[in-house]
This record gives C-alpha cells, sequence and structure tokens, in this order.
C-alpha cells in the first residue's frame, strides 16, 4: 500500500530506537509509543553493555536490550535518546550520521540554537526547522509551562517566582530504590542508606537539584528561565525559582507566582486554562480538589489548581500546578514530537 | 529572701500553667521551661478531660495532668495556651479574671489590637504593653521572619512571595502518627487510613493548610501578612504566600523570595544574617551544606541558606528558611515571651 493509498494522512511506520530503554523514562518511552498507538515499523532498545541482554516487552513482543556503539543507528529513522548528557553528545552525531533524528531528553543540545527546543502544545512549528536534532525540554520546565503559556497569551507574561516540589523518579530508578531502602531503614531503626542524594531525602526535603552555579542558583533552577525563553519566544522573561526534591515518588509539583504585562481577571484565567491542551483545571478548594503529585502519577495531562490573583504583586496570578514528570516532563512530550515530525 | 536581695536580677519564680499540656506543643513548652531554666515556682498542667489524670514530669518531678477548668488559673502567673483557637477564646477571660497573664499561641488574639503579638528578637518591646494577654505567632510567620526581618533593617522590606514545605507534627500528634500508619499500609500492601488530611500525606504534597478564604488563599496562608505587618511594624508589608504540607515529621521550610526598597548587597545580607540572633547562617552549597528540616528538628535557631541575588526581581533576594516549628514556631517563642515579662 502506497502512501498515496492511505488516504488518512496517517503517517508511514517508523523504525525507532530508544537510547536509555531500561532507565525510568526509557520504560516510559515505550508505553507511551504502544499507548499512543505510534506507526513502529521495528524497535530497537539501547543501553548501556550492563543493561544489555534484558528482555523488555513491546506490544506483545519480546525485545532484547542490545548494548548501544557508535553502530546501533543503521535503518533507524528516529532515535529517542534518554541516557543523560554524555551519552547525548556522544552518540547523536553518529545517530545523525547514519540518517537518525534524534530527540533528546537531554540538557545537551537544550540551548543550542540550531535544535529546536519543544513544547507541542506551545511552539510545535518550531520542530520543523531541525537539522536532525530536536530536544526535549526540563521536566519541572515543561509541567509549569502547561499552565503559564497560556496565561502568557491572555495576559502577556513578564516573569514569575516559583518553587517545586519533585519527585525522587525525576533522578531515575535508583533515587526510587533510595527512598523506599531509607523508609525501611527507618522504620527498622537501621543505618539509613545513603548513594545518590548527598543527604537523607526520607522524611526530608532538599532545596538542592542538579549543580550549584556561581550566582548560588541551581542549573535546575535556570532552566525555566533559560529554556521558557527559547519555547515561548519570549527573550526577556525571567525566572527566579527554588527547585526542592521531595520524598514523593512520581510526579513533580509547582508553586508559580507569574505577573503579567495586562491587567489579568481571574475569569479570564480559568477560560484559557480550562482551554488549554494537555492541562486539566483541578480547582475546587471547597471540596479539597488541587493539584496533588498522587492523582498525576501515570496521567498524560497536567494539573492546575489553587488558582488566585495574587495579594502582593499587581498583574499577577499565583497557582499549583502538577504533572508526570517521567510522562509530560520527558516521554510522553518526546513522543509527541516525534508525532510532529 | 526579698527580691531585692537577689541582686543578680534574676526574676522571682512564677506559678505557670499550660494549657494543652499534653498536645505536641504543650510537652514541648515543658522542655524548653527546663531547658532554659526557666524560674518555675509551681507548674499546673491543663488538658482536656480526656487527657487528664496522665501523669508527665517535669524537672524529675511527676505531675498529674488536670482537667482543664473556669477555675484552673487561681494563683497562676503565667499561662501558656496551646489547645486551639476555640479553648483560648473560652478560657482566657478567666485566666485574666484569676490574675494570670495568657501566652497563647493559638490564632484567636492575634489579630486584636490590644494584644502584643511578638517574636522577642523582634519586637520585644511590644510584649509590655499587654492587657494580660499576648499572642505567639504563626509558627511558618515566626521561621521566616526571623530572616526577613533581620534583612529588612538593612535593606527595607517591600514585600515577599513565599512557599512553604510543613511538617506534619504542625498539624498535632494524631497527624504524626497519620503518616507513619499510611507509610505502614503502603509498605504492607494494605487500605491507607485517612483521618486528619483529606488526601494521603505520605510520599504525596497537599498545597492545602488550614480553611480556604474566599480570594482562594487559605487562612495560614494570609498569616504571613497579616501577622508580618504587627510583629515587623510594617503596615504596607505584603506577602503571597502557598502553604504546602509535606511528608516531613518535624520542621518547616520556606522558599523565600523578598523585595526591598533599597539595593541589595550579598555581602551586607551575609552580614546581617550571621548577626541575627537566634538565627545560623548555614550556607555553603559547593559542600551540599543549606537547612533542612531534619538538622533543625530539635533546635531552637532557624537556620537560612541557598542566599542569592533574584535574577527576576530587581533589589530582591531569595533564600532558604527553615525551623523547628514546635520550637522557634511555638513553644520556645512561648517561653521567650515570659522570660520578657
Amino acid at each position: 500500500m502506497s502512501t498515496k493509498d492511505q488516504g488518512n494522512n496517517s503517517p508511514s511506520p517508523k523504525h525507532i530506537a530508544i537510547v536509555g530503554a531500561t532507565g525510568a523514562v526509557g520504560i516510559e518511552m515505550m508505553r507511551v509509543l504502544e499507548r499512543r498507538n505510534y506507526p513502529v515499523a521495528s524497535l530497537r532498545l539501547l543501553a548501556s553493555p550492563r543493561s544489555a541482554g534484558k528482555i523488555l516487552e513491546f506490544r506483545d513482543q519480546k525485545i532484547v536490550v542490545e548494548p548501544l556503539t557508535e553502530k546501533s543507528f543503521e535503518e533507524i529513522d528516529i532515535a529517542l535518546f534518554s541516557a543523560g548528557g554524555g551519552i547525548s553528545k556522544e552518540f547523536a552525531p553518529h545517530a545523525v550520521k547514519a540518517g537518525a533524528i534524534i530527540i533528546d531528553n537531554s540538557s545537551a543540545f537544550r540551548m543550542d540554537s540550531e535544535v529546536p527546543l519543544v513544547v507541542p502544545e506551545i511552539n510545535a512549528a518550531d520542530a520543523a526547522s531541525h537539522s536532525g536534532i530536536l530536544a526535549n525540554p526540563n521536566c519541572t520546565t515543561a509541567i509549569t509551562l502547561m499552565a503559564v503559556y497560556p496565561l502568557h497569551q491572555a495576559f502577556g507574561l513578564k516573569r514569575i517566582i516559583a518553587s517545586s516540589y519533585q519527585a525522587v523518579s525525576g533522578t531515575g530508578a535508583r533515587a526510587i530504590e533510595e527512598l523506599r531502602d531509607q523508609v525501611e531503614a527507618i522504620a527498622a531503626g537501621k543505618t539509613i542508606p545513603k548513594e545518590v542524594y548527598p543527604h537523607q531525602i526520607a522524611f526530608n526535603v532538599l532545596p538542592h537539584v542538579d549543580s550549584f552555579l556561581e550566582d548560588g542558583y541551581t542549573r535546575e533552577e535556570m532552566k525555566m528561565q533559560n529554556e521558557g525563553r527559547r519555547i515561548m519566544h519570549l527573550p526577556d522573561f525571567t525566572a527566579s525559582v527554588t527547585c526542592v526534591r521531595v520524598p514523593v515518588y512520581r510526579a513533580h509539583s509547582v508553586a508559580v507566582t507569574a505577573e503579567f504585562e495586562k491587567a489579568v481577571s481571574l475569569e479570564k484565567a480559568r477560560e484559557v486554562l480550562m482551554a488549554a491542551p494537555g492541562l486539566i483545571l483541578h480547582d475546587d478548594p471547597s471540596k479539597a480538589i488541587y493539584p496533588m503529585p498522587i492523582e498525576c502519577s501515570g496521567e498524560d495531562d497536567c494539573r492546575v489548581g489553587r488558582l488566585r490573583l495574587d495579594c502582593a504583586l499587581p498583574n499577577a496570578l499565583t497557582f499549583w500546578v502538577s504533572g508526570d514528570q517521567l510522562l509530560k516532563g520527558a516521554a510522553l512530550n518526546a513522543v509527541q514530537i516525534a508525532e510532529l515530525l
């Protein structure tokens, strides 16, 4: 059947590779491809030699994980990378050379002006201008902008001040184990194991996500401003963020105060948030209805609630966003980008 | 020995009552009186009929908890109340009539212009003008102002935007049990018990502390502005706060962005924070040194760290404060007020 015969405009099936297939995000990438019926002609699962040989299931088919090498990308159309910035920098050039399009979940190329940084609900058109590599944004940034961008369209965004409540799965599978092991050790009165985080995360909060910069912010904190400028096409946007790791397994939350150019109204704000794609206005405090990580875990849509006129800043709104950082913050957004291609 | 003979100016021993003696804060009040060698002539422990008859130890002396009645305050010099606003409103008048001075930890009298609202490190002088009742501020407010006030003295405070990370012990002893029970139930795969909070708190965060107001803020959130104005004598101070309950047993944390009238400098800010009483500048991110609830639990001093020039607001500083809300946020501050009398 030729492409022309398909009539329904569905894209031709693609040969897909996932780099970092056994990681927390890699696994979700497979699940999202299945769930969204992405047309997969073949799926190659790539990981470190340590994880190679594992068998994973995709659409009832068993696939053996292969070790990632320079030759891994032959006949691949789209390679989804989620194995850290070092792996992306080393192997993306090989994938490009082999003719694959790379959708990279690491921070390696996000600030490269040649590489579109895309949240499909916000700047889908940017994807068209790629030269072989597209970047998936930082998880906290993507989730926050899902609510901030519709408000920007209504009122003209000036800046945000935000604090995050980030789940341990954002660090990876080992951090999930570390939280579980620490909780067990505390219950049993045993020594608390600490490997992934510099301090105990169970029953504690750490104002420390990613590494520190000279100015006192962390790299993670500055992603909101740096990536937000590119995604929203707002070169003067500023964002002051405090990123905090909390003892939650999955889904990030963010308390946001956003200041706008124009006068804001709650009615209009609710209207644009209700109409925004990929976002649910979940906001009825009188019934204890507001976004929470346990309800957003495993959900594609982000949620926004606790919406109120800011009482300290003029033309500002304060609200609370939660979203699954493995989905909208990573795997879902990557597959959505693949769907644009 | 007459007062005059004492020479060393130590105050004459006082007859003390604690209302709500078996609660999380009541227990801490006893411990703080002991630890600070407060001159106690006698200690009367008062609680609900349900808790009456319990035996608590104070300075190696066993004291039977008595049921709170209108007659409980005879011969009492100072009554420390921490049994909720309803009890304070009902019984404080009886205590005043009996000649006692009340230091009230509830929100019942905090906004009463006749009642001094005191953080001794900030507005000790206000305590002198009491008419029988003094109020202890909200826990999150007291902890935050410990860092905000010294900066105000240096730069002139305009407003703050803050997000809290509040421990379950702020809700009381039953909430501590609820978190523990939920963690156990999850580990055992059992039904998760829920009584104190409207949603699961284990491995979750709730943007919901205290009840909601018409404008979408909670009562807890507005205490920062309302109480902050009285404590700092700043009638135009504004504060936009998002209060969030996190699965931490003890000690609250707050991410604060504070905007000032004058230009700020990090050097001066560090200087005033280092000199501030009751506060420790705990700030060396390169060594993963920043305030954390597990380190502040059981500590009198609050800690401030993650200090940086705000990258989004001019003349602003962003920082992170942690403090034991049962101590500086409640029992310690109450006993410090008693020491002023």
